[in-house]
């Protein structure tokens, strides 16, 4: 399964004195693109929060291949590597105006229980939405 | 004259442990609104940067009214409150999904010359665009 | 009432393509200056949000005179305008290592009740640290 | 060779509505640290940047164990992995004022020229740094 964001233009407020984008702020167009996905599929996260349902970032990796510079405009595609179970395990890409490949990376979710915080298995009605 | 950006979602990296967006990002929807503006007005704020024309913030006020918060989405509305002499100043609004009044606030910018670093007025192709 | 920060190295992720401390960063740095005079004062916001008392941000403002480059070091000056009552007033003060001001700035804080998330008065712990 | 950073204080603005410091700050944490050791070692990265030579990032990975929370104290630990060549290869542990382990990480960067803006080699003045 996958989904591709729409296109998002890259903000003065990203960049740093490199004049590209900070790497940090990958990890944040990630997350931005997860989390419209999950939208896309009807659920709301912050729904999910209320209820007590954390989902804490595991690990991560990035390779980059072109910087973004403020005022290009991207995509970021994202994939589900397989069905959830005790994480959510995503790939994803990043694409400019251009079609340059400017990053690939992944991350990896766990998912806290409300009353325990303590990690459990993706909850059923997640994972139907990504059978 | 005034200009009103497209819907903009809030992200999640955007709140912090308060639950709310927190109250710096507001100068980055404003900035955001400031340059989709001059960029609608078909001029590159890269391009003037690479011609050695800096436009620094000189001061900044808001006023919080409501918070934002994770999801939600939001206009933000910029109005140009005289013609651009030695300074641009503009006025914001930020209003959410609801029609709801987030905050108001506003910004004023200075113009810095290539070669002297120094104060400079309004370069003319930016006035005349305002005019 | 005042307190002045321990030295800050500005960080290379709170620069912008225009080489400077991007202006959003100095709200985050008085929020970090008044959470640092809380500590001094023996009192943990941690602990306070735990207990459910908020503090939000009503109005900011900032008049900035001189930037602040990657590797410079400043420290920030708080002061409480008047004892504390239904808000919390600071004024602020940033200054480099040259003892250059940097900028000058002003932030109106309230006190959310826990239960009703409405405006109440400055809990008597936090105004008798103040007195 | 390694190096261990002063202690730094979580700052309330890394927090997100999840309670803990966005996964993204970590690797701005990795950089302050990978730069206060260039300025232990008498290197001013900002004077490289001047001169124009730059180090954009490759790669990263983190791996997340325990949250930072807001008042946290840490120190980053970087260790070089092999002498400089065409890239400079760090590890980073992040470690807690109860000396708990929080996360794991490395960062690949590289050498661009300043003329060509192409890769090159480790200029010499800083492989020798670390020899």
């Amino acid at each position: 399964m996958e989904y591709t964001t729409k296109a998002i233009t890259v903000r003065y407020s990203e960049t740093d004195q490199m004049h590209f984008v900070h790497h940090s702020n990958y990890l944040k167009y990630f997350e931005l693109a997860r989390l419209e996905w999950l939208s896309d599929l009807g659920i709301s996260y912050a729904k999910m929060e209320r209820e007590g349902i954390l989902m804490p970032v595991v690990s991560v990796g990035v390779n980059y291949k072109k910087p973004l510079y403020f005022g290009d405009t991207f995509c970021v595609k994202v994939t589900l590597k397989q069905l959830p179970k005790a994480t959510l395990d995503f790939e994803y890409l990043i694409v400019n105006q251009n079609d340059e490949l400017i990053c690939t990376g992944h991350i990896k979710l766990a998912f806290l229980s409300p009353q325990s915080q303590r990690p459990m298995r993706c909850p059923d009605f997640l994972a139907e939405k990504f059978n």
